[in-house]
């Protein structure tokens, strides 16, 4: 009976609510006309590619309205909406996505891109090799944020856009951005960058590193050859688990669960009794089982590891920022210890030496990273506000 | 060659150091005397019971000048000297052990104690449990910090000290530290807690249950009856992985490792590649395996989370310090996240509420949580007045 209740109450929000894009599906682009391989940052070649992407609102006649949206490690493309009326779940970032919300879809038309590496209906690792007919599983090229981003280029083409009103994300979302930002300087007006960085610390790389390692301890991971068989799922259950104490401030945690037991009667010193934490966790771990891929896990936080804007531009994250022509909208959270403040701070002085416009928000929470994911009325007003400035400043009412 | 010229460096370092207590040995106490077991904060019962300790220094004929040190997690009795002249590492404190040192053993008698739960010498998981013959592995009863401090309770009596001058350790040490207090206010003169908690915060208890969850996802660890066999050495160098990311610092992991490579010839992306933090806890974690049990872990990290004298006394961290007759230095560190100056600063708040002489220093430093266990001339100087003026109180030159 209550499951009936909360879908029918979900179903409701979906349908009724006016600020929301309602039911949506996700799209596949495969690049057909040549060049239909992507020559990778390796050196390496990767095709067939095939990209999920969603879109919401509409493209205008002089397609000047299209953002693009980019997800964090472990998003899709379903960033707002509700694949059918029984989905309980709207997409990632439908918070900020819909009609008069931050992406405002009665104005701009928004695409959200997932990325290749990844395992929501994009080619990665657990997509057909043609050259043997199995999963690539280990055969897949190690892909960067760039090769990620140069894959999106071929369908923002494809979809008849040659200039993006915005790029945006948060996290690995905000490095995708940044990217575009440098790599196609005329195709993007500006770029919103959330919880992001230049260049991923030392810490998160180790995090990433003991995230992997639990995969790969797991004896069902099998050198990465466990397609068709079952998957390593408690190596990546433990490997989300790690993520999520990441994704937490320290005070979030403490306000959320604090050392209170998740069953009030086992509250005695011994291994059944649990913290609430800790089911919180394990909650965490077996949802995420469900929908991704450990190999995809693995080749993403490689991605996200390598990423270096300092080093690639010789050591100077001036020059890495040198040729972009986007203003920059770029968002931080003061309890954001994963991607720290003052690493947002970093590319703002790097813009700002180059004579680029730059808004910069340090915005007050104690959500932590997740803070981009969750609803927030200064986050709201900020990504509106710089969105409706650059709206106007191509004309557009 | 290069194997000898160390041996002979630190052959020489110990026999000549002015300040190095030399060799040492680690010594046994079984409890001998009724009561022979030790009746457990759970109720059970746990016996025999070995403690595995060392002493440096010599005991005054009043029995008035000793100091018992309490070790961190993984940590064990052998906290200075060394045990043999081929010894490449002394003690994990003899930066602040020794002649003219900070625990200075001209003058004082320093007795560090290993942990009931513990695996270097003491009773625990994979000691033999007398009513099967077998090692015990989760037939071990779940043990918790006071029960620790019970039992070496047994070995001060055995070494015939009525009142220990000070109680001291960093860590877990610091928890049995302010449990000493707690437990046998009238034997213990002062106490010395460093980087420590009256009770660990959800983040340190989801870090210490990702580092479990490692552990038992080892197929190895087989529900922990593993001895006689492999055992679950990567899920324990895992364990020990994550936990070396919450002992540094974000700031010092950056000066130590930044995003330096490995080896310098693989610089590019792709999954041989090793970045030089990613080497550094994998040479942790493996270092770690040949001298821990895995069982132990997880018993000790679980003594750990059930700590809070908060809860314990009706929720008053005041009038869980009501009877304490000790003086008190605590100290904590600006950079330590795991142990936060803040949860310092309640244990101080909750003394001086109850009218105890507490001294109270925030050292600033870049090291984290590891900084007690590194020489640093304000930590030492902090301890060494601290110890001279009780020494002093007491009427000792």
């Amino acid at each position: 009976m209550i499951a009936v209740f909360f879908m029918k109450r979900d179903t409701q929000t979906i349908e009724k609510q006016e600020n929301s894009v309602g039911l949506v599906e996700t799209k596949y682009y495969t690049f057909a006309e040549p060049p239909d391989r992507l020559k990778l940052i390796s050196g390496k070649e990767l095709g067939p590619i095939t990209l999920a992407y969603e879109t919401y609102g509409t493209l205008n006649k002089d397609r000047s309205n299209a953002i693009l949206i980019l997800h964090a490690l472990s998003g899709s493309a379903h960033a707002a909406g509700c694949h059918s009326p029984q989905d309980r779940h709207p997409g990632w970032w439908d918070n900020y996505i819909g009609p008069g919300k931050a992406f405002d879809t009665k104005r701009y038309f928004v695409i959200c891109s997932n990325v290749i590496g990844g395992c929501s209906g994009s080619t990665g690792p657990s997509s057909i090799n043609p050259e043997t007919g199995k999963p690539y599983a280990l055969d897949f090229p190690v892909i960067t944020i760039q090769d990620m981003v140069n894959a999106q280029y071929h369908l923002i083409k494809h979809l008849g856009i040659d200039c993006l009103l915005a790029v945006t994300g948060g996290s690995m979302g905000g490095m995708q951005a940044l990217a575009w930002s440098i790599s196609y300087p005329q195709m993007v007006k500006s770029v919103i960058a959330i919880a992001t960085s230049a260049l991923l610390s030392a810490q998160g790389i180790a995090f990433n590193e003991v995230g992997r390692q639990a995969i790969i301890n797991d004896p069902n991971w099998k050198s990465g050859n466990y397609y068709g068989s079952w998957p390593p799922d408690s190596g990546l259950s433990l490997a989300r688990m790690i993520g999520h104490i990441t994704y937490l401030s320290e005070k979030h945690m403490h306000m959320k669960f604090g050392r209170r037991f998740q069953n009030p009667e086992f509250n005695s010193a011994d291994f059944r009794t649990e913290f609430m934490v800790e089911s919180y966790l394990h909650y965490q771990g077996v949802k995420f089982v469900t929908r991704f891929d450990a190999n995809s896990y693995l080749y993403i936080t490689k991605a996200i590891d390598f990423f270096d804007l300092e080093t690639e531009y010789g050591g100077s994250l001036m020059k890495a920022f040198e040729k972009v022509r986007s203003n920059f909208l770029i968002i931080s959270f003061t309890s954001d210890w994963l991607y720290p403040s003052a690493m947002s701070k970093d590319i703002v002085r790097a813009l700002r030496r180059n004579g680029k416009n730059v808004i910069y928000t340090d915005i007050e929470t104690d959500l932590g990273h997740d803070a981009f994911l969750i609803e927030n009325p200064v986050l709201e007003r900020n990504i509106s506000n710089f969105l409706k400035s650059e709206f106007e400043k191509i004309g557009l009412p």
